[in-house]
C-alpha cells in the first residue's frame, strides 16, 4: 500500500524505493541473526516507508558524478537507523503508537521486549552495513562517524521532543529550530553528507551537498506538521492530530499555517540555491524536494 | 562501594579501572548531547561496576607490545555498549529489575522513556568512540566492524535466552553454549580483537588472543552462573537466584555444581595455553583469568 503511495507522491522516490528495498533485503537475509530477531526486522524494515533518507544517500552520490549502487551499505544503514528511531519511538513508554504505515507497530504485533531488542540489533546492525562500501577505508571511517553523530542527535532530540530538557529561557521558535535540527534534520543532513563521501566528492560539493541536506530536512518538518493539523489519518497512514494533542511544538502551532507554508516555499528555493554549482547529476535531488514541498502524506 | 569490591577481589582490574572510569567520565562531559541523556548516562556508567571489558581491550593491545593508553576510544566504546545492555536487560519488559549495582536500575531513577533513549544513545556514541584510536583507518573500520558484529550477536544471545527461538531438537547443554557464546561471549571474545587491532598486532597474535577471550568468556559465565546460585544477592549487588526462578538455562543447571566447577578449572588452562607464545607483556591477562576463575562477586 505504501509503495503504491510513495510512487503516485514522487517520481524520484519511486525510482530509487525498489533498489532500496532489495537490497535491505537481501542485506537482511544475509545476517547471521537470531530468526525471531530477523523475522521482527523484516516485518518493520520491508513495509513499505517513503524511503527518502536512503534515497538522499544514493542521489547524493549520483550528483557527484558517481554510480549510486556504490552508495547502497551506506544508505541501507541510515534506513535502519531510521527503521531503528521509529520502533522505539512508537513503544508503550513513549509515544505509545499502535498503529505505523497501516499495519500494527511492532510491540503490538511481536510483544514489548521483540520490539526493544530488534530496534537495539537494526542500530548496531546498521555500522556493520555501514563500512560495507568500496572507498578508502579513511572515507568509510569517516562515514561510521557521520553516521554516529547523526544517530546520537537524533536521539537529543527525541529526548528534547519528548522528555524536554532545553533551556527555558529559548522561545518557542528557537526550541522547535533545535528540536528540528536534531530530531528530523540530523539523519537528512547526514544522509547527503554520506553520499557526498561515497562519491568522494570535493569537499565544497559535499557542503553544498550538506546545505541541500538541512534545507530539505527543515522543509520535510514543516511539511509534516502541516499534514498533521490538515489531512486525515487514513490518507496520511498514521494517526494525526497527535503532535497538538501531546502539546508539541510544531511549525504550524508556532507561527500558523500561512507562514508555515511560506516557509516551506523558503527552504525549498534554498535547497535548490545550494546545488546551484552542481551540474545535471543533481538534477534527481531537485526534483526530489520540489516533490516534498507539495507532498500529501 | 562497587570499586572497592573490585580492589579486593582482583588486583589487575584495580590497576586499569580508574584510567578507563576518568576515561569514559572525560569522553562523555565533552559530548554534545541532550543535559538529561548525559545525566542518565553519566548515572549508570560512572556507578562503578567491574570494568573488565574495556580493561580486556587495554591488556590485549599491552600484550602485544604497544602503550595501552592507545586502546582507549575502543575500551571505553565495549564499556557503553556493555551498560547500554544492561539498562535494556533491566527494563520492565525484559528482565524487570529494580536494582543494579546496589542502586536503582535507570528506569526507576529517570523514568522508562530516558532508560530506552539512554541505552539508544550509548549505544550510537559507542561507534563514535570506537573511532577515536591512532591506528591507521584501515584498523578502524576493522574495529567497528568488530563492535558491531559483537553487538549484534549479543543481542541474539539476548532474544535466544529470554524470549528463545532456538531450534528445539538442541540438548540444553548446546542450547547453553549457543547462548553464552553470544551473550557473554560476543563482547569478551570482541574485546581481545579490537585490543589486538589497535596493537597492530600480526594475524596469529591476534587469534591467539581471541582464544583467550573465548575462554575468559565461557569461565567467566559458569563462574556468574555458580556465584547466582551460591551466593546474596547483597554479596554480590544484584538480585541473586533469578536465573532458576526465570526458568534460565545456567550451567549448574543443567550439568550441576562440581561439575560447573571443573569446567571453569579447564577453561583458566585453556586461557593460559592460548597466551603460551606470548611473553611477559600479557602477564596481567594471565592473572586476570586466574583472578576471575576465583572471583566471589
Amino acid at each position: 500500500m505504501n509503495t503504491l503511495m510513495t510512487s503516485t507522491e514522487s517520481r524520484v522516490l519511486a525510482e530509487v524505493a525498489d533498489q532500496i528495498s532489495d537490497d535491505l533485503a537481501r542485506r537482511l537475509r544475509c545476517s547471521e541473526i537470531a530468526p525471531l530477531l530477523e523475522e521482527a526486522i523484516s516485518y518493520c524494515l520491508l513495509s513499505g516507508g517513503k524511503r527518502l533518507r536512503p534515497a538522499l544517500v544514493l542521489l547524493s552520490a549520483e550528483a557527484t558524478g558517481v554510480d549510486r549502487s556504490i552508495a547502497l551499505g551506506p544508505a541501507c544503514a541510515l534506513e535502519m537507523i531510521h527503521t531503528f528511531s521509529l520502533v522505539h519511538d512508537d513503544l508503550p513508554a513513549m509515544d505509545d503508537d499502535a498503529m505505523r504505515r497501516g499495519r500494527p507497530t511492532l510491540h503490538v504485533q511481536a510483544g514489548e521486549a521483540t520490539a526493544i531488542l530488534a530496534g537495539d540489533a537494526m542500530l548496531s546492525m546498521a555500522f556493520e552495513w555501514a563500512t560495507d562500501v568500496a572507498v578508502e577505508p579513511g572515507a568509510i571511517v569517516r562515514i561510521v562517524r557521520e553516521l554516529a553523530t547523526a544517530t546520537t542527535d537524533m536521539i537529543s532530540g527525541q529526548v528534547y521532543d519528548t522528555i524536554g530538557g532545553l533551556p527555558t529561557e529559548l522561545t518557542d521558535e528557537q526550541r522547535l529550530q533545535i528540536i528540528q535540527r536534531t530530531k528530523t534534520g540530523a539523519l537528512l543532513r547526514a544522509a547527503c553528507r554520506m553520499g557526498a563521501i561515497c562519491g568522494e566528492a570535493d569537499p565544497q560539493t559535499e557542503e553544498h551537498l550538506v546545505a541541500y541536506g538541512e534545507a530539505l530536512g527543515e522543509m520535510f518538518q514543516i511539511v509534516d506538521d502541516l499534514l498533521d493539523v490538515t489531512q486525515t489519518a487514513e490518507h496520511v497512514g498514521k494517526a494525526t492530530g497527535k503532535d497538538l494533542e501531546a502539546g508539541k511544538l510544531t511549525s504550524p502551532g508556532v507561527v500558523g499555517i500561512d507562514k508555515s507554508r511560506e516557509e516551506v516555499e523558503r527552504l525549498r528555493q534554498r535547497a535548490h540555491a545550494a546545488l546551484a554549482a552542481l551540474g545535471a547529476e543533481a538534477d534527481p535531488l531537485r526534483s526530489l524536494c520540489d516533490e516534498m514541498a507539495v507532498r500529501t502524506r
